[in-house]
């Protein structure tokens, strides 16, 4: 597939097929991201990969629960967005894909954030390229409970950059629109 | 050219040519980084392109004082690393690229980090596949007089992301190392 294709046709997948993607896959994928750039090339990606259901509705439970406290504690626009959908019982953060891994590492890395989310950049083409749907989950990242950091070998330290589904896709959306890029000034 | 063959062989480029990087291509390659997914789609990236030599000498000046009056400040591993090279006054912090572009955008938006991040992966794609090289400059981001911000169009709130040189590489550096993949745990 050219880059060209993939660019264009890639898009954030929240419907998937019950088919699971096999860990094989998963670990070739995260391995075409570590090829990402960091800074002073010090890769401090790290990745949990979770392909089990009942663990995924567990840490969607967590998440929910604490962005539900998050809104009652400071109301504002997220509230106003998010509150009615994460009230759905039935609604599960990571849409019932097969699987997700999460990009973490330590805080005391200034550029993890930046670094990791290249990694991530990376993740999703490599993924595409195979035909597969992802979908950073920005909800998942709220998981406190220190039992459940433990039970996915999440240190304490360390921060949860991005959760990322991953999966067959059922239905590919339309593309989202976009606006014309914003170039503040050009400096000939 | 193939995605495949994009992820294998791209490098972070600090090696050009002396030839001109046309303003058209670098405004195809912003706007094909604009088809990055962002939070919510909110696409907070703003760009500034500087192409004039004397403005980049300026702002490498500008950044290496500041990083130099910050190890002064406080010592540790980044003075070791860096301080002599940024005492060189012939180091310009561009590398000479003839080009670099700057994505900035609102702190406001909690996700500003990660969604500039992840379009600049995009860049440096679109840049390897139009034949050019590109790297993160981390040092550009310390412009803090005033005057320099107003220059380059920068909206005093906002914050720099990332400084991009782009330019035709004249050397093509060897992949840098990467260690296997930290996977931290796999719950099938």
């Amino acid at each position: 597939m050219t880059f060209d294709d993939l660019l264009r046709n890639r898009r954030s997948i929240r419907n998937f097929q019950q088919k699971d993607v096999p860990l094989e896959t998963i670990k070739e994928i995260i391995k075409d991201s570590c090829l990402a750039p960091s800074a002073s090339n010090g890769q401090p990606c790290n990745f949990i990969i979770i392909k089990n259901r009942d663990m995924m509705e567990k840490i969607s439970a967590e998440c929910k629960k604490n962005l539900l406290n998050d809104f009652a504690d400071s109301p504002g626009p997220m509230k106003e967005r998010y509150e009615a959908i994460l009230q759905d019982e039935k609604f599960n953060i990571f849409y019932n894909a097969p699987s997700v891994v999460y990009v973490v590492g330590s805080p005391d890395v200034d550029s993890l954030d930046v670094d990791c989310a290249l990694a991530v950049g990376y993740l999703m083409f490599s993924a595409a390229q195979r035909g597969l749907g992802t979908c950073w989950i920005g909800f998942g990242t709220n998981i406190r409970d220190p039992k459940i950091k433990e039970e996915i070998g999440l240190p304490d330290n360390y921060s949860i950059v991005a959760p990322l589904i991953i999966g067959y896709p059922q239905l590919i959306p339309a593309p989202l629109e976009r606006h014309d890029p914003r170039i503040l000034q050009i400096i000939s």
